[in-house]
């Protein structure tokens, strides 16, 4: 199963309809990057990596939708789709980063537009086939600091489903699993959008790995009981200093974790870490549409009154001094982060 | 409207079905006091001061359902019922409160099981006007703490329907709006059961009072960017050293308020402070059935697979040092809270 595939002969873009799981697995093919560029925004895909290598397939769908029969007209509709796919959500900067790559490749091609076309949908499949890769490295670097027995509180859905497969923060809880670690995830449901009762505990069944379901408020009070070892989640951007954007939730879950000294590890790929931004601070937040705080029912009641509003950022900012390490394909990675992040991203 | 009433007549509790809110506002009529416990376990009622004024009508019935015709056997099918009646929930201090408070009267009558059943009645009834009293004498302290332009946070509902009018957190809220200050409240849902989004909601659409709903995870946000100036929640019990149990999630809402320097207050009638215990880890914390966290659907959607499993624990405990101040109807306490609220309470 892959979240995000391209097909090669047939032009197209696949991706698991999210919004489905768990009632339903189905995929949806797409033969426009615009169409594709709306399914990032309306969160059929999400995740930061699976945005990134759905972005890329995106571009190598735009480079065969464009009639330009020449090397410059070409890349011209390339930037202009990579335009269009980038404003599909700002805050996970996988996007930039992976359009960017197909971009370099593209400027980089000697030939025709025919090779052109040949080098983004390589490049595209290439950045897909190694999020796999990175991920499982992640998951063996993450997975020696889970041991036997650990309880985890897991934030959002990293796993499979927000990359190409595997997973970054579930990728970790996977492989300790897989290496016969005994573990029990409890699963933030993750609202508004519930990211974790759908997909977090969808993959959970999948891998047979034990799970219980708790509403975001409740992890304070299991954190400060003495049942959590270790809390892990994802990111969508990784500033200079460390600094993280994620799932919105995941800075006042951090916050509970270092009030009672539990161990708080963020697992990205060094695709997140964006080291233009110096802090935190400086990522843009998106806010999504109120419908998806409103639009829910309990025991089968709408919730909220006709007339109600709602505010709905989309992600929050956990400063690095709540983050006990970074875990990337290359090695967990400890304060200082500005040093370290550096370090590791540029080498 | 009265969230609990008696009916002295027609011998018959009556309280609002707060399950059903905001679609449906509508009554139930209670004839067995068994149903009274039943009622406060399901959470046709809550709220501590609402569950308090429950119990204590429930003791009326219970009273008044007795065959006993002397007053050593009415005094013992008191006992019974009230054993029944403080099983319902565990965590409000205020449902032992009242049930001891009536106890106390009915065993000070001198008569009859007439003049007891009479005593008893008035007792209950003589709590729940007590209760606005008291709410709006806290509502008055609290709100000279809020300033015209303010943005507040408030968890869960502490309004009117959590009391038997007016309310506690809400009441200063309310207070404040009459007085003339202009306010806006972000209203925490308040999973899983939703009482903010309901609620609260529900309440602030009747008191023409600004506010939108925002889920629980984006509190921290809010806090963070500077966009909010107070934090208000209630409270189930508070121990002698100001540790409050509340709501589950107000521990990690009250660390992002401390670690952003926002003011935290929390709004509790004196009958909600236990004495007899040292602290709050000494406090009892219901867990609730898993169904509470897996009964929901998003977009109309079932959100959680099949065989999840869900824990469900409705309280935290939020430690003394991160609250501001515990406004009561004596006055706001600060810090040292062992001693002032010693003082106030056995005042």
């Amino acid at each position: 199963m892959r979240t995000v595939e391209w097909d090669d002969d047939l032009h197209q873009v696949r991706l698991i309809d999210q919004r489905l799981l768990p009632g339903e697995l189905k995929y949806i093919s797409y033969y426009d990057y615009r169409q594709v560029a709306a399914a990032i925004r309306d969160m059929v895909v999400r995740g930061a990596p699976a945005i990134g290598a759905t972005a890329a397939f995106g571009l190598a769908l735009a480079a065969q939708q464009s009639i330009a029969k020449d090397r410059d007209t070409l890349l011209s509709d390339l930037d202009q789709a990579a335009q269009i796919l980038r404003q599909a959500r700002p805050t996970a900067v996988n996007l930039d980063w992976a359009l960017k790559r197909v971009q370099a490749v593209a400027r980089s091609v000697t030939g025709g537009a025919a090779d052109l076309r040949r080098a983004v949908s390589r490049e595209a499949q290439r950045i897909a086939d190694e999020d796999i890769a990175i991920n499982k490295q992640m998951a063996l670097h993450g997975a020696t600091l889970l041991e036997d027995g650990d309880t985890v509180i897991h934030h959002c859905n990293t796993g499979a489903l927000a990359t190409v497969d595997w997973g970054t923060a579930l990728g970790v809880i996977r492989m300790a699993a897989e290496m016969g670690k005994k573990l029990h995830v409890l699963v933030d449901e993750t609202r508004p959008r519930l990211q974790g009762a759908r997909l977090t505990a969808w993959e959970l069944e999948q891998y047979g790995i034990p799970y219980e379901i708790i509403s975001d408020n409740a992890a304070g009070y299991f954190l400060s009981t003495g049942k959590v070892d270790k809390v892990l989640f994802g990111a969508d951007r990784v500033a200079a200093n460390g600094d993280v954007a994620n799932k919105i939730g995941t800075y006042m879950l951090a916050l509970a974790a270092r009030d009672n000294q539990i161990p708080v590890y963020c697992v990205v790929p060094t695709s997140t870490v964006d080291l233009s931004l110096a802090s935190g601070d400086l990522i843009p937040i998106e806010e999504r549409p109120p419908s998806e705080v409103l639009n829910i029912q309990f025991d089968g009641q709408k919730v909220t009154p006709a007339g109600a509003g709602a505010r709905n950022p989309a992600f929050d900012i956990t400063p690095n001094r709540l983050i006990s390490a970074i875990i990337t394909e290359k090695g967990a990675l400890y304060p200082p982060f500005d040093v370290n992040l550096r370090r590791v991203v540029t080498s």
